[in-house]
């Protein structure tokens, strides 16, 4: 059917997705911030254990401005960056352009949806493991699955043809006509092992689960989030819990995004991850003791972080 | 009545209540690790808001076979430096030897019991807020009170006569006959703002209580502290957290010993403060989700830099 499709935002997921595509064959083009020549000379690489290629032509541009109206925008930078979409999506858009946030946390259809329209808009859920190695470079340690909805109405057709659009380039990707549920059970995995990370002194899923402690600390965690989903009135089953640690065993040393955002200096995720999910429990009178207190003590080491940066 | 006192271990709390009894005219003698010349030449200080002094002659040694036999050894080195006092504390004992220990978290009069007699022991509770500021300097934020108690008896003869030369010094020292109420009311203060003042990134009392997430996980801390004391037969009042709150309120930016550690690099008390109150409050059947939280974290981030330190 041929969809025109942008990728804003180049980290792990964008890169990931937007090379897919583009092997693919599909139509895309990315926004990238900061030197695009070291993408247009060498291309992009995907490097994993089931997976490894390249593309040599990769079509980039530093504003959207030289991109134009597309059919569908995948937005994949970073909640914090949210503030920057108000001036980067307009030029993207005709009247049928249609959103897809593949972004972490809660908060993101909304954000869209208020500033664009909400009929435009999708989520993604992206039960993936990529890191970022280099500007041209991710490393898949899991190619998971996407699983995609409409915010405000069932799957339509739109949403099947953007499915079909990512099977058809090889990404294992599903239609779901509850987004809400599935992007609480992402957060039954972000919500402790992207704290965790951080928290325990900058360590991998493999370390946080060799560790008695705090491999109790991420199931009660995990426990909390799925009380707190179903309070919301999301039906997710506590056995989710237990799966996802089974899929983590088998990624090895993996750095949650969080912990890359911390090693590079960059702004966390919080509000997404931890801030709105805990807001929202609170609400439907969950009882969140553990998440209220790795949220607080986030909070407080990216405020003091910030302090040494500037002083 | 004249007791001849020694102090093993010159952190904050062995020298501030050891210059308190050196200056009330007791018969003190010190035992210091390291370099004794600057101690022997400049004396001992402390400055405090309601009480400034020095005391100029200190006895002091490096070694307890050099001080010999005493009737009341105060015990005031890290919990985790009581594998030490094996080969310290012999040459200081007579038949009728006390041993106080005003140590931090739960164990202390366990182990001191098990290696040289239950009868000779008591426990201390250090309400106070003191930081030592060099080998020969200590800054007392707030003089507090002492609680002492014998280990396996009610309070006795012995235990008034030790109060009383504490009195007799000038510190407000009063008798208890529950001293293991009285660790876990120690433990509703240090539990929370030890923890919290490294994880957050190395934030002082004050910075805790500014924040709002912070000072509600403080909350609920506290909480579970009583909680899991109750659940250990101990009748803590649950109004013991607003108290502490506001007396620490009063504190400014005070920084509790477990963050002046991690600056120093030196160990944690992290099975004193925290790992021994975890599995008692376990055992009694207590639910303490956040205490597990905190207890991983900080076990986790002194494994991290023992690693670092190690490579």
């Amino acid at each position: 059917m041929g969809l025109r499709i942008v990728v804003v935002g180049s980290g792990a997921i964008g890169t990931y997705y937007g090379a897919h595509l583009a092997h693919g064959g599909a139509d895309v083009q990315f926004l990238m911030r900061g030197e695009l020549s070291e993408v247009r000379h060498n291309g992009l690489y995907v490097r994993g254990r089931v997976e490894s290629f390249r593309v040599a032509n990769v079509t980039c541009y530093n504003s959207t401005k030289e991109i134009g109206p597309r059919d569908l925008v995948i937005v994949a930078v970073k909640a914090t960056s949210n503030g920057d979409l108000l001036n980067l999506i307009p030029p993207l858009l005709h009247e049928q352009t249609a959103l897809l946030t593949l972004q972490n946390g809660l908060g993101n259809e909304e954000f869209l949806a208020e500033h664009f329209g909400a009929e435009r808009v999708l989520g993604g859920l992206c039960f993936i493991c990529v890191n970022r190695i280099s500007p041209t470079e991710v490393k898949a340690y899991d190619p998971g699955t996407l699983v995609i909805g409409e915010y405000i109405r069932s799957a339509s057709r739109r949403t099947h043809a953007i499915a079909s659009q990512f099977a058809a380039c090889g990404i294992d990707c599903s239609v779901t006509d509850d987004l809400a549920l599935e992007r609480w059970r992402k957060l039954v995995w972000n919500i402790p092992f992207n704290a965790l990370s951080v928290l325990a002194g900058g360590i991998s899923t493999a370390e946080i689960l060799a560790d008695d402690g705090l491999r109790r600390a991420t199931l009660a965690l995990m426990d909390e989030v799925i009380d707190a989903a179903n309070a919301c009135g999301h039906a997710l089953d506590k056995a989710v819990a237990q799966k996802q640690i089974k899929r983590t065993e088998k990624l090895g040393a993996f750095k949650p995004s969080t912990l890359s955002d911390w090693e590079k200096g960059k702004p966390l995720e919080i509000e997404a991850i931890w801030g709105e999910p805990l807001r929202r429990a609170t609400a439907a009178g969950a009882n969140v003791p553990q998440l209220e207190i790795i949220y607080a003590l986030l909070k407080s080491l990216e405020t003091k972080r910030k302090e040494q940066q500037s002083s």
